[in-house]
Order: structure tokens, then sequence, then C-alpha cells
């Protein structure tokens, strides 16, 4: 099924990010016709970024930089492929661009305050969970390994 | 008071990107005990961005670029003042980092779809509106004068 192989895609970015010592989470933006219009990881670490989270760059990398970006009805159905639950701002800029479905690997370190499943499907998004372990074990693991840099997340605040 | 002062620098950086033929959407965070964290304009003229509105820039602009970030601490019960109310995904990018107050200078040109003067309040976000006419025709004039772009923005496609 289509969902596995840009499930898989999405994967690779957290993986590059960790390679990288960045936060694991990655993401792919594909069209309602099938085409990537985009994929990135987390880039906090690698750039210093309060914003580009996973989903934030994919979004991003869906622009080809030039003076127009491509019109909104480009993102209208697409969906979002993400190893870990959307956080609350992601979960805005989906609804902003018209995102239909949301499919992510695991929920688990999700800020709690912000149900964004519940918020997501109050706008009529679908939301799936994969349950990908493996972007589960990799999210733990750099938390263990970088303390000082998870401490500063809003997470990390409760 | 404070909250002229600092929308007044709002409103600069929407005019700097007016000036620059951006959409002339400014904002300017400022923490609770009133430093300034950072500021900036909408760019998605200017760097072809899809997520770099005004609240998102004044966020990005509040890391040093280095590889730690502010932790959320900083973030907690700051003040978000922007010259046009926050979309859904600044509204989103406002309640990750615990944005205490949100002062806008004007509701209009708004996507209708979402409420997020209602969505903030929701979360405990002070809104104030403080009824800014220039930022109001600003944009008005800037949506007459860049049909082209403006079709290409979510809030267009109704």
């Amino acid at each position: 099924m289509d969902d596995d192989k840009f499930f898989a895609i999405a994967l690779e970015e957290a993986k590059k990010g960790f390679h990288d010592g960045g936060v694991p989470i990655g993401a792919v933006l594909v069209s309602k016709d099938g085409q990537i219009l985009g994929k990135g990881c987390n880039k906090r670490v690698q750039e210093g970024s309060v914003t580009k989270h996973g989903e934030m760059s994919a979004l991003e990398a869906s622009s080809p930089g030039t003076s127009l970006p491509p019109p909104a009805a480009v993102y209208k159905g697409a969906t979002m492929y993400s190893t870990l639950l959307p956080c609350v701002m992601c979960t805005g800029a989906c609804l902003l661009y018209g995102i239909g479905r949301v499919v992510y690997g695991s929920g688990a370190d999700q800020n709690l305050k912000f149900d964004t499943v519940k918020i997501l499907e109050s706008y009529g998004v679908e939301t799936v969970c994969v349950g990908n372990r493996e972007s589960e074990e990799m999210m733990a693991r750099w938390v263990r390994e970088n303390p000082e840099r998870y401490g500063r997340e809003p997470w990390a605040e409760g």
C-alpha cells in the first residue's frame, strides 16, 4: 500500500536527522494524486530552529524557493506522513493548507496538553497511526542521549 | 502603554515587508519581562516560503541560529504582537510555545474557517485587538495589487 511506501520515506528522513545529531522526526507531504510535494526532518539542532519540525520542513521543501509558492490547491487533500504525531504547531500548518490525512508512526512523546488527533479530526482531517516502533525507539534514544537539548523543548516543560 | 510601543514595532516590520513587495504582515515576540525575543515579517514572496508568516519569522528570529534554541521557559507567558490576526498555523505555534497573549491589529482578511481567537482563548491565551486601520489598509492594497500572488494563498481558496 502507498501508505507504507511513503511512511518509509518519512522514516528515512528521521534517520538522516538522527545521524546528524538532530531530533529524529521525519515527514513527507504527498499530494492527493500521489506526488511527493516535499520531505524533511526536524532541524531544531542542525539549524537552531524553533519552527522547523519535520512537518514544517516538508512543507518548506514543497516550495521551489522562487517568489511564488505553489497555489494552495496543490495542498488540498494531501497526506502528511510523519514519524511521530504532529504537535499543535504542525497541526495548525496542516489545517491551514487543507491537508486531508495525517499518517503517523507513533503518538508517544506527545505534548498531552494538546490532543492533536482530536483537533485534526474536529476539522475533518483523517488520522491514521501506523504503529511504528522504530520511530518511537529512535526518539526515546535521542531523549536519553540529549537530556540538555531535550530539556529545552516545550514538551519537557510539561 | 507597552502594547502600543511593541505593536508599532510589528507595524514597522509589516511596512518593511510591503516595501520589499511582500505580504505586509509583521510581528514581534516579547517575553513576559518585556524583552524582544524576535521580530520579522511574512516572507512568502521574498523567500517563497509557505511557512514563514510574520509570527513564524518572529519565532525564528528568537533563535540565535546556534545548535541550542532558547529553553521553552523563555517563551512562557510571552506576548505575540501581530499586525493581523494570526492564522491557524501561527495560532498553533503560539500554543506550542505557551504564548500568554496575542495582540493584533485587525481581524480582517482572516480565513473564516478557523476562528483563531476562539481557539487561542480556549487554551487560556488572552487576545487583544488594537484595531489598527493602517495594517488593514496595507493588506487590502497588497491584495489589490497582487491578485496572482494572493490567488495562491489558502485564504483565497475559501
